[in-house]
């Protein structure tokens, strides 16, 4: 085995040439190996084996510096940097994040994520280089998808101008995750036809030479083009067509399916468990979709019997998708279906991340021309969506509260500011969403929630999702942001005629005294097991709030609860620091009202499990009923005293 | 005069061709009588009166649909739709704003101020026209400077892939502000030099029609132009070259200067009040220079003596530049400069917003290589100076408060996640800011501060602002801000030495009890005052705190304050939404103290005056003394009833 002797990337340079196709073999079968039992983004790391074993080969890692953007598809590099462990030994399986860390090793510069801005690194890693006066190169490699963000275009208007090294690799496997979108995907597709001869080529408009290689899954070939690139003293793009799921022919077939899966059976030939790695996953909940890994990817291996790599021969037949759990995603694809067919001004939007509505192909097909999807693109997708709504379009933005930070300044500018009536859907808000640090759904409340002009709205139930998603598709005055929980999916008493309104008005579900606990959104069930406790335990029949609203505070609501109540509990889906319970406190701060604002810590948590997290975070109904009647019992104890 | 009888867009088209170059003369007239007046967007709206016209002239505004990006170049626009009076009148200057505004006229269909938005919106417009089934003409009018924001890219490709008519002038006067930068403004200087026919274009690349006309000030050329390219069902680029300032020597010669220019002396002849108007106002201070209406732009017109319009002739040496207010850009251009000269690891980077480090010409020339300006492309800045930190330089981005929003999410991951040690110099982050609705810098606390690892610092003198930017830039463990203070220059101790570190750390600048007040930043001399009223008025001693971070709380100072003290009064040049005081009223909010948070309402304002918000927000040091005894006397009272 080849892979035996690869411990770090000079061990890539010494192998014959011969060895090089058995070892991009045995790479892509640990990658299937591994994903069949913890799940992950299959279909893009499976396409770049070659390329990654030709550019260790070539240039000289760390020194020459190498970035992959976004970083989900560095699993190769993983393997050859020296992590090989993580996809060999199934003890070992959890040891590695999806995504690039320098903390893992020093042949990642950075801890990636999100899409489009490895060109952007590397022209200040350029930058350094030049003014140190270092000669080594730099490499970004990146797909086609994410060359439509914004931040991509602008780096490499600004590496072209710098006119120093700089090798930017485009990996065009023909598709982002769904398909791709816009008119540079016009001209990637002319380029390929032409093998790279079509004299209008966006890359040398913008001042870059340019290098074409069909082949981007044979080896020789690419060593032999960066060889030809290495120590370039001009910025170089070379396009290199890969095959998206490579080697996996169901992830051949079905990209997109297979950017992102959930752990499957790989009924691996030699093991005779056929059965076992048809798992606990599926393939959306917890899952960002456009480039994420989900809470099922840090799970540990499933029983593989065996850890030796045999040539397996995978086929569609062997593979069988596990059952899907149960997700608001998927009620809000179908709500979003049924409003569509009914009215025809309503659009699907989206920046590359149709499983924020759950837009697998099928539905995206019934949805038609009212489904958008603009690439990954959500400055554009977010100024799009304000344009429609100024003509009385109703266009709904899906987009996943890692990724709506792209979008804030239009979200300002051309939301609020304009009044616009355009409603965004905020997928995976909340500590039961993505559990990867790079796409955390749970800093947007700070941010959201205090856009002059902009309600956002916390549904707590399937029921109160819909309600909320009428009214904002209805709502006329301006625009509305809708936080769609994650997590188990709560139902509650069907609500249709509910009405909202721009003012905040808060809903009071239970009506006690001594303590209310406000909570909001996907934390209004903890919020109600809290109140329970109080009344079991403590002997207290609190208030319970939902508050509906992140944006403002119902005054009237909070004045009334001065009336018999000495404190308040408030609890959110997300960091407290800027936060909902935060109004709530400097509502009540010049008054004698106690109040407890609970909710997440404000720091980068990566891989959790979300129970840990809320148990260290004081964020269970026992402890949370404990503090609220400390609080309450202080007051009144004093009050007491004083009498 | 022709310009008399245009009164809306149809009394464009009825003009006999011989007229329009007088209109075009006498709009460019009212112009500049207008800024030397109240000062304004000079050069770029003088370069584009005859595009103005022959778009009116073709186009069916506003069936069919007009976008500025920016809108700050509208003047012309604004004269030929129903607003003249506003450029003609003195007593009527101030009826009218620097931008498009949807309430001022139906022939403006957003309200903008950002750059870079005016495609994304238009493919908005064409979706619901076509939806619609509709058949006006969609026009974005886009400047070259604003081509290299990452939305305008996205929305190329999308506007591409539409295939639908949108028509997208290109208006092109070789330059944004500054320099243009990148590898576009190569291939538009190409295509200039072979009048549009060198074949490796941009825009064709992307799948558009191109049309070019060099002689973007020829009227009558432009409606043959618009004429042919009208109705189009294809997306169409028509890159037109025009002369930025033209009709104005100086704005001629010095397009950065006057860009946007403050009230100056137009030595109109007729008047012979030479001096009358070198008045209150300079080129930079309250100037976010890029694409901003300063606080000057409002103030009511200076003595014009006739509103006629006869030929003046404008030369350099009638334009005498008023005197520089002290600003405090100024002294951080100043210590810039030094920093980059004792050190040459230090970088000044910027988004085409020179004027945060008053980095005009002179300075850039001594800044030499280590300044940096990358163009409209927030995005690309901020990973850029990540990039550069992770390899040992020094990078200071110079960004406003109003555009640092479309960086949010490269300071979450590039830079926090990543512990980049790189600085953002924060500029305009104030009420004394830019007082323009699309330009204010009051939303940026609930959104800098609560990023997990980034450090935000308030300075509240210059002394101190060399102190935090000393030790931002020296800082190695993470990203920090430092929000730059505007109006008003406050001298303070010297302390060269002081020390900050990521541990929030508050200074007691005044021992007292019974009230603390606790102001950041540009409102720490507010707090002064208030404090000096409580001991004059009403004979408290307050404690008064420098808070220096507007991230975290110092606990222990707040612990600390529990003893001796029973209210607390916050203070924030920034809305109290989510902000600094909402944090401290969180951190006592179950504790018996009482937090007055005061700031700014989180409202959008339009072209106002610092003083008079600050009075209606009771932010004056009477009325905030009289909140805070209030507040501690009824808690007194209380005590001693209790008692």
């Amino acid at each position: 085995m080849v892979i035996e002797s690869i411990n770090n990337p000079s061990d890539v340079k010494k192998l014959k040439s011969g060895d090089i196709e058995i070892l991009a073999d045995e790479i892509r079968r640990a990658i299937i190996r591994k994903m069949s039992a913890t799940g992950g983004h299959v279909a893009s790391n499976l396409g770049i084996v070659e390329l990654t074993i030709a550019l260790h080969r070539v240039f000289d890692i760390p020194r020459d510096r190498l970035i992959f953007d976004v970083s989900h598809q560095t699993y190769a590099h993983k393997i050859l940097t020296g992590r090989k462990k993580a996809f060999l030994d199934r003890e070992h399986f959890g040891d590695i994040s999806g995504f690039a860390d320098p903390a893992e090793s020093e042949c990642d510069p950075f801890r990636l994520g999100h899409t489009s801005t490895s060109i952007s690194l590397a022209c200040g890693l350029a930058q350094a280089r030049d003014m140190k006066g270092e000669k080594h190169n730099i490499i970004a490699v990146i797909g086609d998808g994410s060359l439509s963000g914004g931040i991509a275009f602008e780096a490499l208007n600004r590496a072209s101008e710098a006119c120093t090294n700089m090798i930017i690799v485009v990996n065009d496997n023909e598709m982002s995750i769904a398909e791709n979108h816009g008119g540079l995907y016009g001209n990637l597709a002319k380029l390929r036809e032409t093998d790279g001869k079509y004299p209008n080529n966006f890359f040398t408009s913008l001042g870059f030479e340019y290098v074409f290689e069909r082949d981007g899954n044979n080896a020789e070939k690419l060593c032999e083009i960066f060889q030809s690139v290495k120590d370039s003293q001009q910025p170089v793009v070379v396009h290199v067509v890969t095959q998206k799921g490579k080697g996996l022919e169901a992830a051949e077939k079905e990209k997109e399916k297979w950017h992102w899966h959930a752990p499957f059976d790989g009924r691996i030939s030699e093991c005779g468990n056929s059965n076992s790695n048809a798992a606990n996953g599926n393939n959306s909940v917890g899952d960002n979709s456009r480039d994420s890994v989900s809470q099922e990817d840090n799970l540990p291996g499933s029983d593989l019997c065996s850890e030796n790599l045999q040539k397996d021969n995978f086929k569609d037949e062997d593979l069988k998708m596990p059952a899907k759990k149960e997700d608001y995603r998927t009620y809000l694809g179908e709500f979003m279906l049924k409003k569509m067919q009914s009215d025809n001004r309503v659009l699907a939007v989206t920046a590359a991340t149709p499983s924020v509505f759950d837009f697998f192909e099928d539905k995206r097909v019934k949805a038609d021309s009212q489904y958008i999807d603009l690439g990954i693109a959500e400055q554009n997708a977010a100024g799009f969506v304000c344009g429609c709504a100024a003509e009385g379009l109703k266009p709904v933005m899906g987009v996943y509260s890692s990724f709506i930070m792209r979008s804030i300044d239009q979200l300002f500018e051309e939301a609020a500011l304009n009044a616009a009536p355009a409603v965004f859907a905020v997928g995976n808000a909340s500590i039961w969403g993505t559990n990867d640090v790079t796409h955390l759904g749970i800093f947007d409340i700070p941010i959201l929630s205090h856009i002059p002009g902009l309600v956002y709205l916390a549904p707590t139930t399937l029921e109160e999702m819909y309600s909320m998603m009428n009214w904002a598709i209805s709502c006329k005055d301006g625009p509305v942001a809708v936080r769609i929980p994650a997590g188990k999916v709560y139902r509650g008493k069907s609500e249709p005629n509910v009405s909202y309104s721009l003012k905040c008005e808060y809903c009071v579900t239970r009506k006690g005294s001594g303590i209310a606990v406000i909570a909001a959104g996907g934390f209004y069930h903890l919020g109600e097991a809290a109140a329970e406790v109080l009344s079991e335990k403590y002997a207290i029949s609190p208030t319970v709030v939902n508050p509906r609203y992140l944006s403002g505070v119902d005054a009237e609501t909070l004045e009334n609860l001065k009336t018999g109540h000495n404190a308040v509990l408030t609890l959110e889906d997300g960091v407290v620091n800027g936060g909902f319970g935060a109004e709530i406190a400097r509502y009540y701060a010049d008054s004698d009202m106690k109040v407890l604002v609970r909710g997440l810590k404000n720091e980068f948590i990566d891989r959790y499990d979300p129970a840990e997290v809320l148990e260290s975070s004081g964020l269970t109904a026992e402890k949370l009923a404990l503090d609220a009647f400390e609080a309450y019992q202080a007051f009144e104890t004093r009050s007491n005293q004083d009498r």
